[in-house]
């Protein structure tokens, strides 16, 4: 696929806040759409995203919304996906190529695929990165660059949409891997869900504390506990969506934390030393690894 | 207490990593002391410290060291601060005053004190910043600028003693707290020491997955899980030495997360959103106000 110029004549983002401007801003740039749409819920979001200059036109329309696009890309909170779909898919041509950018793949594929269209591509996708804001203005076409983008198509899917969806992204700067919806879940419960999942909770269990520990704590926040904040900033509507649909995996990597949790626990109140330095001198291994794999 | 010049005539550190080093070289910068002599277990370290030029000289004998000292600054791992404080306390002068910078206070105090003679001053403090790093070369001398220093002195501290360890850290940027040790060792076991053994367990969680998902994990670290690797990343000798010496307030907030996690837990399981969303929007509060106290 060349590296410039055209790749899809008409591409409609449906949600358009910090993911979706962000890449619509790099289809821009790239010039890889002749015209943006956008459609939104949020009449506030549409005017931002024309105003801001990354979409041509805006509708709150899904089905004129979607009319005449070669490329529609998701860009709502996971668990509207699917309803999403269901209200844009009568629109939408022969030929056209659906995909979408949510963190997790399983759900998201059962709830879009049934309300498509045959001789429409749904290319499943998911970019490893994201800020803790929200909405068009947080976005930029740069959150992209230099990071992973996932795509998880199911067996059979055209093999010319995916290549297409896949130069978007190469676009953007992304690098590509292809894997398999189910283990993308997996893996993903492990690096991104149950991070967030113990950042909610550590923060949660600090805001419960009496109003002067509390201000205390914030006070002294640069000693670790900031860092967990950051995390726990991030979109409340989007995490209990992915909680709630990649329920199975979060569990599963859960109990395994706990288990862990509880050794460590243990072995402080008896006042294991050796047991608490083996660990801590394994982990500080998995921070150079990330630091050689350039992903620090 | 004057803003410059020259607060005490020999200063000597005890240990010289990351922390000691960084305040060395703030002293040095400040000119805060005629002389500098550091004392470290670890030859090669005082070495680098001479060498570094913030040290004028070293010596691995603790008596010699402090001999002569207006300040002796402990800087070594928590667990070995009373057997430092025996290993030099006969060679003390009357009227010494000596300090910490240990990351736990009740039970620095309890074992620095007993080994100090009479007509020597105990000012505990703890700089709440720090990185994952350790050794001399690690340390800078702006590492506490803007940061908070708090001071635990028992009831009773001699109060020239007290403002001039204060005046030092002031110097070197820090803002200072005064507080009881006890609520000191509470506080930080929120702030830091539950953070740093929530983040060694999940790092270790993932350390336990097959070879594969765990070079997948690494790959796509960007995702949540990276910012606990660097937490998790932090001196194995020093955290191992922090749970065993505040095991009371870590096991009692360690607690209530778990309490926390669990009633997380069974909200994903039994598909409850509304609990999640309410918790997700509650703790990014917390993170403005983080922001506005400009600790983030
Ligand atoms: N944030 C990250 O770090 C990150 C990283 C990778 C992937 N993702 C994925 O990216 C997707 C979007 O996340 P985001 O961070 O960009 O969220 P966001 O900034 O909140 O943007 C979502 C946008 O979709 C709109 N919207 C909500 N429901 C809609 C519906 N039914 N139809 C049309 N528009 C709707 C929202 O409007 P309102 O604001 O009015 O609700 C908002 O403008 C999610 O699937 C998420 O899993 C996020
Ligand atoms: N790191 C942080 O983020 C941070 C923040 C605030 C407070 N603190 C506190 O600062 C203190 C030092 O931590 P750090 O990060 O500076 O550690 P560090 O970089 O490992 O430095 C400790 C130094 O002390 C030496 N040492 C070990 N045992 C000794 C002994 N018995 N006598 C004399 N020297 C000895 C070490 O030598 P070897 O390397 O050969 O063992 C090393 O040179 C700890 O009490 C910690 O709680 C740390």
């Amino acid at each position: 696929m060349s590296k410039d110029g055209i790749l899809f004549d008409r591409v409609t983002f449906i949600g358009i806040g910090l993911i979706g401007s962000s890449l619509a801003r790099s289809v821009k740039k790239t010039g890889s759409a002749a015209h943006i749409t956008v459609c939104d819920i949020n009449q506030a979001h549409r005017d931002k995203a024309v105003e801001l200059g990354f979409a041509d036109d805006a509708s709150g329309d899904f089905i004129a919304a979607v009319k005449d696009a070669d490329l529609v890309v998701i860009c709502t909170p996971p668990g509207v996906c699917g309803d999403a779909a269901a209200a844009f898919a009568p629109g939408l041509k022969e030929g056209a190529i659906v995909t979408d950018v949510g963190s997790v793949k399983q759900s998201i594929i059962h709830d879009v695929s049934q309300h498509l269209p045959d001789g429409v591509h749904f290319v499943p996708a998911h970019p490893i990165a994201g800020t803790e804001h929200s909405g068009p203005e947080a976005g930029f076409a740069e959150l992209f660059d230099g990071r992973w983008l996932i795509l998880t198509p199911p067996a059979g899917t055209d093999e010319t949409a995916i290549a297409k969806v896949r130069t978007l992204w190469e676009r953007a700067g992304s690098q590509i891997e292809i894997m398999d919806a189910q283990h993308h879940d997996m893996v993903l419960a492990i690096t991104s869900h149950l991070p967030h999942l113990i950042a909610y909770t550590i923060v949660g269990t600090a805001d419960d504390l009496g109003e002067h520990l509390k201000q205390e704590v914030i006070k002294f926040s640069a000693s670790g506990f900031r860092d967990f904040t950051r995390i726990a900033a991030s979109d409340p509507v989007m995490w209990r969506d992915v909680f709630l649909n990649n329920k199975e995996a979060v569990l599963e990597i859960l109990q395994r934390f706990s288990e862990d949790l509880t050794f460590l626990q243990r072995a402080i109140r008896w006042g294991e030393g050796d047991k608490l330095e083996e660990l801590f001198s394994r982990t500080r291994k998995i921070r150079r690894e990330i630091i050689e794999a350039k992903q620090a």
